[in-house]
């Protein structure tokens, strides 16, 4: 069986095992306050090119969001999301749950663009309808695609423009990052965004995610929100060593390049399959539209999430490589494609 | 520097990293829904003698009674803890935050009676006041204090009288179970208890708390709240294979039984030197009152909490054992004890 | 100045101040648990016949959905609501701030079917999701729509398969009832809903609704969350009066009757104009689409929302009659819009 | 039967119906927003001595609290007050719903001093531990005593000096401000305090709570939390006509001060009776200690609050007075104490 499932289906690289392992009985001091966090936050500064930047170590995306969400935004305030944005489909209302709204628009690709925040602002005039005051979105995004530096500069300006806060969901950035389309360096986010994070969960890490607040001021007290709302870690120096190996030697873009490696393998071979995608996703995760029939039959051997009905008899399915993924599962998953192409030949053809 | 500060200093058991390291790159379902977490289950519901309960790993202690107790309660609701439970005083609001009210009682010794909730509910007569819904304990509590099953019982009965959810938080549930004054065993809990948590964290796992629930009917969407409030763990069979483990020969029990056993030998050495114990603490946990000069001079050598002043010149402290501890340290520690004795003797003495 | 704003300018129906003068300095036990409350709720119960029902007097709408809403929901639950309803658009996150997502359909005319409702439910398949767990409508709706019986008939067998909880926001029921093409009554409601709430604001009370729960057993520590929230006034028996006055002689429906008399009387008149709705409306809110330049002119002399642009040069205003609208006022709007179409006439045509 | 249940059982100062009945259908713009919020907003400004501050009308003690501290605090922060505090035990829970931990010190008298509150603060001392932002008390408390302007001037400097806002509940401010050994002027709030409201409900309106933000900028979104936490009256003018009736030719004060005279009248009956009191109370509630058998005779003739039970024998009850109750009432009550006296002389003696 061949996982294309997802890209957390793994333990983590064996660079993290292997300094964990050499731990043993070494007592650190609790909650993120030891040295390992200290010297993983310091590389994550480099990294990023912010000096000054506050640094918090979390365990999981939907806690990252639902905490920096709810410690920027006063009660009555929102945050816009595309329609697809995970805060919106799957966080099960966690954002909701600290008391605030998620305004959404709707796109095709997951991406939010100036002009559809712009509409929300301006349809939200009074104190009868809620404040927009931040915007949320991934890179890349839960349909894989990423944003480019013009398009990530215009949304930033419009949020200075209309106070909005900035807040990037970068639980795949690396895979973002290393894409072949892709022009933003992690030396862009700390000037275009107010907080991002660096997803560790979804790029070789045990798991982790690395908050990086390029303006610290903005909100001092994150240690307390991060107590308050169950997110902080007795052991935070596990979180520590996660991000300290990821940013040793570039590993984390190595990892995330390897991802992405295979998904344009992948990609490669579904364009010669004259496979139709749903949309053009040039990052880790690819969105095929199959036969229902082939579905059935790539299910035997492959494991992957069926996204969506795509008419009668297709289904778009999410293929997602991933640090641990090699060419032998690409390499079958395209051979069984073909066969499946070959074998229902007469009866189906994509138009 | 020997460490005393806590329990959750080092990374984990090395049988815990072997496990991990041999999961190499295989692919796991998501979420919880692994193999392994149904295997570390399934010993925990025979570890518990109750084969039909529900259990979920959970990253923390404070997420973790965050998410139980606010999925238990209705708005108005609340619960009732001891004033030192770690719920009231060093969550930072977790609770509240959830929407619910804590209602304390004073005690000396962490341990909440029948009598205490029963003025409770007795003073909450009707709609203006929050409605008493539910009790919060801890086993071990937070100054190492252990219930008997005799008090247990009793709480028990004043709940199903009173129409209260019992809920204990075994963060150190080991350390209860293996003190030498304890009569509690693990198959007792779910008879009396409507929920609990088997801690983790502080009994050698690298992180994790399982939630027991005996009657799984009492909170069937147990895993949307664990979602809705960001306590769901992307890698959740990392979770698994630490309880899988911790409960593989009764290796959770050996590693409370070492914690507990080095407590004892620092606890008869302290009795030794006379020096006075803020409360009686049979489990890992112990609180000796010690003059200040003395303090300064241990924290030369080792570490451990401040836990409060205890008159002008005298200060409790907390020294806290694990499955980490060894006679070395505790050794250490009883002649540094001994030698700030001698030197101090002429000027100071306890009475 | 004639106003068409809204229904709810005006202090309250004449009978309501008299009885309230009649009050002198007679003492009432307080927070509704006074003996006018008592009559009142008598009064309700009659008119929708239902002996069981508990009957709770609140302050205000947003108040009362957020109140109703919270009180049935656990955390990881949603409401259902169309876009346009008033929970999703128009209180500023009130149902959000307790921690409930608002799941929402597209309607054109603000009205909620059967098949939107599965469809919502269809899309939330796991706890990755919030779980649907009731169906927010309002009657009429916020577009001036109403709901036939085989309409919420069908809704309620949905909810009932679906495990849903019906609520029925009756902000403006009376409207609703009292429309020409109405085929609900008072007596179908507490089979249909779950709970639902008679508006006093915007039918001729000074302030208050009265929220109908026809299986008082659904919830009922409703009291508890009525304080918990902030909704329970201390002078309850003051909405005890609106409404045992307006439920004395049917006072109520004659209210709604004449601002829906009103509205005909409107609409014909705009019929007759040739002047497009943007919605047809059979109670007291008409949305008219009028050129621009026209709006301009009637804000002149009369007050009354300005909806949303209707194109370039088109605007959809909403008209609200109240029990306190006269015919004079409307025949004053009419003729100010006739002379609008006079002026206008060669340069603007609806087509 | 005469009532000292409590000052707000009947319906409203003459003056304010009258003032109602002369407003017929007149339209008012909603919501607050009208002309006559404006003028009563206008009438406290001068009142208190401060033209920039913001006025705000609300209709109810509980709401009022609950949203002003919730706006103010992020969610980490909480909000300290005396253990007799209105937010602590008799709403059941409106501020910890909105998410913040109530911190309380113990009183005798309903009264905080700077002392239990630097206690507060010094043990609050990181971030596992919500952090103090604000006191709350109330002036009059809920055991009748009043702050003198040493005592309330103490308070205003240690919360500059603590970074902690202060947060006064005016509920019963007129009682307060007309007791005899007050010093308290309207005009030291605005300086001494962060927010504080003006209680209506308790001192002769219809209903209504105004609070006041001397320095506005200190949020300016209180309209949006207002609407958010449904506090938000459609026909807000119906506040405003309360407040701008009360503020007419000192109504206000005039009120209060005639529940007070009848206070006083009790007060030295009592204690010419020989009756204790639990507490030294100023203003319009008197806490006298009786025994049981002259409760229950006293019962059949006057309504009051059984306050708490005062030995195996004695109770503890709460006498209100109120701009209704009239000396008729006071000298009837004291008549029939006297006579439990006499007829009780033999048994039962105060010591």
């Amino acid at each position: 069986m061949y996982s294309f499932q997802n890209d957390y289906s793994q333990c983590c690289h064996p660079a993290i095992l292997k300094r964990l392992a050499s731990l043993g009985t070494q007592a650190f001091s609790g909650y993120g306050t030891d040295e390992i966090c200290a010297s993983a936050a310091d590389k994550i500064r480099k990294t990023v090119g912010c000096p000054q930047a506050a640094v918090h170590f979390l365990t999981g995306g939907t806690q990252t969001n639902m905490i920096v969400i709810d410690a920027l935004l006063r009660p009555w305030e929102a945050v816009i999301a595309a329609d697809s944005g995970h805060i919106h489909v799957h966080e099960t209302g966690a954002v909701e749950g600290t008391g605030h709204k998620v305004l959404t628009a709707r796109t095709k690709d997951g991406k939010l663009t100036p002009s559809m925040i712009e509409e929300i602002c301006r349809r939200h005039t009074d104190e009868h309808m809620v404040r927009p005051r931040m915007v949320y979105l991934s890179d890349s995004t839960e349909l894989g695609t990423i944003y480019t530096k013009a398009e990530l500069t215009a949304i930033h300006e419009l949020c200075r423009r209309r106070e909005l806060y900035l807040f990037l969901d970068g639980a795949r950035l690396g895979a973002a990052l290393c894409a072949e389309t892709n022009d933003l360096a992690f030396t862009d986010l700390p000037r275009l965004c107010d907080v991002f994070y660096i997803g560790g969960t979804k790029n070789g890490a045990m798991l982790g995610e690395a908050v990086v607040i390029p303006d610290p001021s903005l909100f001092p007290d994150f240690r307390y929100q991060l107590k308050h709302r169950g997110g902080m870690l007795a052991k935070g120096f596990l979180l520590g060593v996660n991000f300290d190996v990821l940013f040793t030697d570039s590993l984390y873009m190595q990892l995330a390049a390897q991802a992405d490696r295979m998904a344009s393998r992948l990609r490669e071979g579904l364009i010669r399959l004259q496979i139709p995608m749903f949309v053009d996703a040039p990052a880790n995760q690819l969105f095929p539209v199959l036969p229902n029939s082939w579905v059935d039959e790539l299910q035997e051997s492959f494991t992957f999430e069926v996204w969506s009905p795509a008419g009668p008899d297709r289904t778009c399915i999410r293929l997602t490589t991933s640090w641990a993924t090699d060419e032998a599962a690409v390499d079958a998953l395209l051979t069984a494609l073909q066969k499946c192409r070959e074998t229902n030949n007469r009866e189906w053809s994509f138009i």
